[in-house]
C-alpha cells in the first residue's frame, strides 16, 4: 500500500475531506435526500467505501460485529494502546452530509497525512466509524458505540423496524452474527482516550466567529411528559373566572420554563417542542393539554436541581388553576464530562493552530456518551452555518473543515497519554 | 281538534315537556348517539312529530321552504301580527337533547295550555322550529332563521356535504323546492317580536343557583388565526438567548389574552382553543406555531376595542421576540342586543314567577342573530347542569324545565306589543 506519489499534487486536508464528504453523501436510500440507515445496502456500501479510505491511509481495517468500520494505524511498535478517533456514518432521514462523516473522514485524512510522511507515534491510532448513532431504524441510539463500550443491551436485538424486520434478522442479512455482538467490545486498557470531531449543530461558534471550539461536556438531558386536565367548555358561555383552561395553564408553564432557563447562568436549556390541545376546536376551551419538556445542562447536579425547580413551578401553576397534573420523566441521560487532561490537549492544539480557545458544552448527544464507559473522552466542535443540523441545509465551509483537520492532526502529533500528561 | 279531556289528569307543563324532549331525542341517525342533521330522514321524522304536537296544541302547522316547522295560533281575530317563539330542532353530532328542542317544545306546550283553556290573546302567536341552526351539514349556520329573515345566501345552495350531496339536491330529495327558499321569508310588519327560550350552555345560573335568567345580548364574536414563525433548532444546542422559539412566543400571547380578558369588567371572553406547533418533536425548538383566537363581548364596540388591544399585545410580543407574525380575522359576528322593551317583559315574567331577575349575555350564537333583521329579540335562559352543552351529558332538571315554561307562559299572557309597551 502506498501514499499518493510525490509526482501528484496532493490536495489540502480540507479539500480531500470535502471531496470525500460529497462522495459519501452520494450513498443514500434515495438520490434526492440523504438517508443512510443502519444495516441497509447503502449503509453497507458506505462502510465499504470508508474501509477503502482507511486502507489507503495505511490502516488495517475491518467491520466489527455491530457494523462499525474499524481502522488501526500502528505506532512505533505493533500492539500499543491506541488513541481512538471516530464518529458515526449513519444519518437521520433527509439529513445533512456533515453530522458524523466530518469527524470520521477528518480522522482518516489525518492518518493518511501521517502515513504519507511515514510518521509513526509512540502509540497506535484507531479510527472508528460507528454504525448507528442516530437510532433511526430501531429507535435506540448509540448502538455502535455501546457495542464497543461493552454496554450493548442484547434485548434490543428483538426490536423490529417499521417494516417488521428485527435487528437480529437485519444483522444476519447484513452478514453479521447477532449472537456475537460482544466481540465488538473493547477493553479500557486498549484505549488511551477517545476524541471526536463533530459539527457544533448549534449557533455559538458562528456567533463568535470561531471555526472550532473545545467541548466541556456532553450535556445530560431529562425529558418529561406533562399533561394538564381542566374542564372543556364553550368559548362563548363560560366566564373567564369560572374557567379551568388547560391550554392557558400550559402556556403559563411554557413561559415559566423558558424564563427559568433564560435567567440561568450555567448553560441550562429547556424546550417545549410538542404540544397537543384537546378537543382542539376554535370555539371550545381546551379541557386537556399534553406537552413535552426537554431540559439539558452541562452538569447533572445543575440539571437535576433545575428539573426539581421547574416541576415545582408547574405543580404550583396547576394547583392555583385547579388543573390536574400528570408529569412523568420519560428519558434521562447523564452528563458526560470531557476529561480535563484530554480537553486541555485539545485546547493546546486549537491555540497552536492559531485560534482562540473557546469552551462550550455539547447540547446534542454523541458517541462519547457510550465511550465514557471505557475511555476518557474529548471533543472538537467545528462551526456549521446557522447552527443548522439534521437538515439538508447543514453546511460547513471548506476553510473550517481545514481548520478542524489541522487542529485534530496537531492534537494527534502532540498527544501525551494521561500518565505522561500529568 | 280538542284539548286533553277533563277526565284525564293533565301532566304539569314541565312533565309534558321532558316527555317530549325524550321522545324527540329518540329520533336520531344512530340509536347510541343523538345526531339529527339538516335534511336527513330523521330530521324529517322529527319535523313530522313536531307538526303533530303543534296541531294538537291548536295551531295550524306546515313546513316552510327551508324545512322550518311553522305553527300559528290565531289571536282574538284571525290575521293579527304575531309574537314569534322558537328554537331549532337540528343537533350537532353526539349532541345533548336540550339544545334547541327545549325552547321549541316549551313554546308548543305553552300554546297547548292556552288552547286547553280556550284562551285567545289580542295578537297571534307563532312557534317556529328552525331546521338548521348548528350548520353541521353544510358548514353554514342559522340557515333556517336566515331564510325566515330574508337574508338566506342562495350561493350556499351549491355547497356540498361531506358525501358530495349539494344543499340544492338535499332540499329536492326532502321534498322542498330550492328555487323558492325566498317563500320562507317573513316581513317585519308580521312580527311583534321574537322570543327564544334556550339552555344557558354555560355555568353562571348554576353558580348563582337560579333556574332562569334574562339575556342582555347575544355576544358578537371575532375569530382570528395567528401564526408565529421563528427558527426551528436543536433543543440541546441552541442557547436560550439565541432562540426564536415560536411556541414560547405563542405561550406568552395565550397568557396575555387570558389576562386581558380576566381583568375585563364587561363580559369579555377570550379563548385559544386550537394550537399546532411545528415540527412538534420533543427535541426540536418549534419554528412555527399556529393558534386560533376567539373573542366575544356583549357589545360590539367593547369587543372591537378588546381585539385591537389584544392584537397590539401580540404584535409587541412577536416584535420583541423577533418572530414574524401573520394574524387574520377569519370570522366576525355582530352583537345582537336584546330589545330593552322586550327584555323588560321577560324580567317581569321571571319576577312574577317568583325568581330573582338575573341578566347575562349569551356567549353562544342563536337564531336571534338572524331574526334581529326582521324583529326585536329577547331570550330566556334555563340553567343546565355544569354548563355542559353539545355533549350527551347536557342536562336540565325537570323543575327548571317547569320554571322556564311558567316564565314563558307568563310572558305570553302578559305580552304588550312595543307601541303598547311604551
Amino acid at each position: 500500500m502506498k501514499a499518493a506519489g510525490a509526482g501528484q499534487k496532493s490536495p489540502s486536508l480540507g479539500e480531500e475531506i470535502v471531496g470525500r464528504i460529497n462522495e459519501l453523501a452520494a450513498i443514500s436510500e434515495t438520490p434526492e435526500h440523504l438517508t443512510r440507515i443502519f444495516l441497509t445496502k447503502e449503509h453497507r456500501a458506505a462502510a465499504d467505501l470508508i474501509l477503502s479510505w482507511m486502507r489507503s491511509a495505511g490502516m488495517r481495517a475491518h467491520l466489527d460485529a455491530i457494523g462499525n468500520v474499524c481502522g488501526r494505524y500502528e505506532g512505533e511498535v505493533a500492539g500499543l494502546p491506541c488513541l481512538m478517533l471516530g464518529s458515526h456514518y449513519d444519518t437521520v432521514r433527509d439529513a445533512g452530509k456533515w453530522d458524523g462523516p466530518l469527524g470520521l473522514i477528518t480522522a482518516i485524512s489525518c492518518i493518511a497525512d501521517l502515513h504519507k510522511r511515514g510518521r509513526r507515534l509512540p502509540f497506535a491510532i484507531e479510527v472508528i466509524g460507528f454504525s448507528d448513532e442516530e437510532g433511526v431504524r430501531f429507535a435506540s441510539t448509540l448502538l455502535g458505540s455501546r457495542a464497543v463500550a461493552g454496554t450493548f443491551d442484547e434485548s434490543v436485538l428483538g426490536v423490529k423496524d417499521s417494516t417488521g424486520v428485527s435487528m437480529r434478522d437485519a444483522l444476519s442479512e447484513y452478514g453479521l452474527d447477532p449472537d456475537h455482538i460482544g466481540a465488538a467490545a473493547r477493553a479500557r486498557r486498549e484505549l488511551l482516550g477517545y476524541v471526536e470531531l463533530h459539527i457544533e449543530q448549534g449557533p455559538l461558534l458562528e456567533a463568535l466567529n470561531l471555526p472550532v471550539g473545545v467541548v466541556t461536556a456532553i450535556s445530560g438531558a431529562t425529558r418529561l411528559a406533562a399533561s394538564l386536565t381542566g374542564m372543556a367548555g364553550h368559548a362563548g358561555t363560560v366566564p373567564m373566572l369560572l374557567r379551568r383552561d388547560a391550554l392557558a395553564g400550559s402556556a403559563e408553564c411554557i413561559v415559566a420554563i423558558e424564563e427559568f432557563c433564560r435567567t440561568d447562568q450555567a448553560g441550562l436549556v429547556g424546550t417545549v417542542g410538542y404540544i397537543h390541545a384537546m378537543p382542539g376546536a376554535t370555539n371550545v376551551i381546551p379541557g386537556q393539554v399534553s406537552f413535552s419538556i426537554d431540559i439539558r445542562a452541562p452538569s447533572d447536579s445543575h440539571r437535576k436541581m433545575a428539573v426539581t425547580d421547574i416541576v415545582r413551578q408547574i405543580e404550583n401553576i396547576a394547583k392555583r388553576r385547579k388543573l390536574s397534573l400528570q408529569l412523568d420523566v420519560t428519558h434521562e441521560n447523564r452528563t458526560v464530562p470531557c476529561a480535563p487532561w484530554l480537553k486541555s490537549q485539545v485546547s493546546e492544539a486549537i491555540a497552536g493552530a492559531g485560534y482562540r480557545v473557546f469552551e462550550l458544552p455539547s447540547g446534542a448527544g454523541h458517541d462519547g456518551m457510550a465511550m465514557i464507559d471505557i475511555a476518557d473522552v474529548a471533543m472538537v466542535f467545528v462551526r456549521c452555518r446557522g447552527g443548522i443540523s439534521h437538515h439538508p441545509d447543514e453546511h460547513v465551509d471548506a476553510a473550517d473543515v481545514d481548520a478542524g483537520a489541522r487542529v485534530l492532526l496537531r492534537l494527534i502529533e502532540n498527544f501525551r497519554p494521561r500518565d505522561a500528561a500529568k
